[in-house]
């Protein structure tokens, strides 16, 4: 899901010493400095540091930076979908997080003092602004509402610059600054009212659909990656179908598995018994499961079960159908299910 | 790695009521009237079921007896290779655990009261142990020594009946009963010197392979499930020809990752730290890294390793090298490899 990063182009960032044979040309700002500096201030022996799978080929040269300054680094291995999904290093002896490529999420306190590095993106095509900007007047829109992810956010002002230049207006959402995550696209659905379409900075199509899912006007995705705008008319199109289609065959199923993620932040075991019992009332049988990561291999194994509920991160089921054999779908879905039951 | 149960033959259990449409019927004994008096006896509320992914297919009866006991169940989907990967069901409001599949494992303190179920297999070719005992005597040995893991532990004194029966004789440890697990062999070990061969009764290939390896005598495999006494010779051969080249190959590495598994009967921080500083003595660059479950999309990201060493459960690295595109040891391998350094 992390998109290829694009080496070749742009100004990367050397983003430690070259020592030790171990090369680190990240094109994404990992802050090696401001992380080190912070963790030393935090008085740190031992850190954790965690990242999308896509950045950990990165995460050498930082090793090496903090241990230069007497902390000890250690990699988790673990996937690392968002802000939501802070490790918790204590039961290895670590006394700080480097949590890199999000944005702290929610309110709940980090159950260790923890450094967010969003991992801004540095390469990339600096005529994206202006190529945007031309493809929404071609489009005949005027109001452009603007959105991004934590990687690519700091090319908002850009964008806007570029959409007045054309005689265009960007519309930002002032309480998010237009950031989304994969589940939260509140940035895109304050603003749509007020915009005649919407452009998300950023690669790959997982937030860009999100936002999509989510708004009515269209949104169009400026790939900084690819250099180019592209629509996610089709996409959308496509998922809602295999959404609604997924709901009407999960309505047949006899017994549910309602999947509670326990990453402390995603856990929520109140609406997890909610919708077991709603699905009970109506007749089905259901079972509730638990675990840290959901694929398909972990839920293949409970062969009597015919269609899951993850109560969780929104996206696993979304984005992840073609990996599933039997219909497993988020909890705003199972409502979905439980009306036409 | 866990054997397809073989559906059609033996006296299978109904693991439960076949109620509400969920039928588990199931070749293995899940002691659902046990383990539910235990539960209740705990004065347990809600319980976390765990159990290897081959056997998760039969736990929808034992929920549903849970169920009508007043208890709540709630199934893990994570995987369980061992009596060395206890969950800790207390994150999701559990007050106690059925682990099944396994013995309890280690001195350490269960984190939640704990219902052991070892799922006795229940089914199998009865003719087995008469079968196994005829073959050693063709073979020519007169001493044998019986191992067996949690699933087939039951069988051992029908096999040495059967091998008195035709004049030879069962050699069984005393202290484990010849129970062997996929990293504690000492059953086998224990009885080596005494026997002409040893007996491993049980399927599939993944705990022969570790009497095999530890030991010099042959070791030969009473398949339940297939019904055969078959050899491990060449399989013994291919692994060990392949775990010798991992270990020239990793001595070859630049940098190497020491792999800590986090789960709390498996980690072990000071194993780590050791390899670590002594590859490092050695002029290698060496990261630690931790993680739950390692397989080989947990460390393909981390580019800038060479050679990876698991300190954890010691099969890990053995028996998926063929996932692994990079040279992946355990510690027991690593001490090889510092020796060529």
């Amino acid at each position: 899901m992390q998109p290829l990063p694009c080496l070749g182009e742009g100004n990367y960032f050397r983003s430690a010493e070259v020592s030790l044979g171990v090369v680190c040309l990240a094109p994404y700002d990992l802050e090696v400095e401001r992380a080190v500096r912070e963790v030393v201030a935090l008085g740190a022996k031992k850190v954790m540091i965690q990242a999308p799978d896509g950045l950990k080929q990165y995460l050498g040269g930082l090793c090496e930076s903090l241990e230069a300054a007497g902390v000890s680094p250690l990699l988790s291995t673990e996937p690392c979908y968002g802000g939501c999904d802070v490790a918790d290093g204590a039961p290895v002896g670590a006394d700080a997080i480097i949590h890199i490529g999000h944005f702290k999420f929610g309110g709940r306190p980090d159950p260790l003092p923890t450094v967010y590095i969003t991992a801004r993106h540095l390469g990339g095509d600096r005529d994206l602004p202006a190529k945007a900007a031309r493809a929404m007047k071609a489009r005949g829109f005027r109001m452009v509402g603007i959105v991004s992810n934590a990687q690519h956010i700091h090319l908002i002002g850009e964008f806007r610059e570029a959409l007045a230049a054309e005689g265009l207006e960007g519309v930002v959402d002032g309480e998010t600054g237009g950031l989304v995550l994969g589940c939260r696209v509140g940035a895109a659905t304050a603003v749509e009212g007020a915009v005649d379409a919407l452009v998300f900075i950023g690669g790959g199509d997982f937030h860009a659909l999100g936002v999509a899912l989510a708004c009515e006007k269209e949104v169009f995705i400026a790939d900084p990656y690819r250099g180019e705008i592209r629509e996610t008319v089709q996409m959308k199109r496509r998922a809602l179908a295999k959404r609604w289609w997924l709901i009407a065959e999960a309505a047949k199923a006899k017994t549910f598995g309602v999947v509670i993620v326990t990453k402390p932040r995603q856990m929520d075991l109140a609406t997890a018994e909610r919708l077991s019992s709603d699905l009970r009332r109506r007749g089905k049988v259901c079972f509730l499961l638990a675990g840290s990561d959901v694929s398909w291999d972990r839920l293949v194994g409970f062969a009597f079960i015919d269609a899951f509920i993850v109560v969780g991160c929104p996206r696993i089921a979304t984005d992840n159908q073609e990996c599933f054999s039997k219909p497993v779908l988020n909890a705003g879905e199972a409502l979905e299910v439980i009306k036409r039951l």
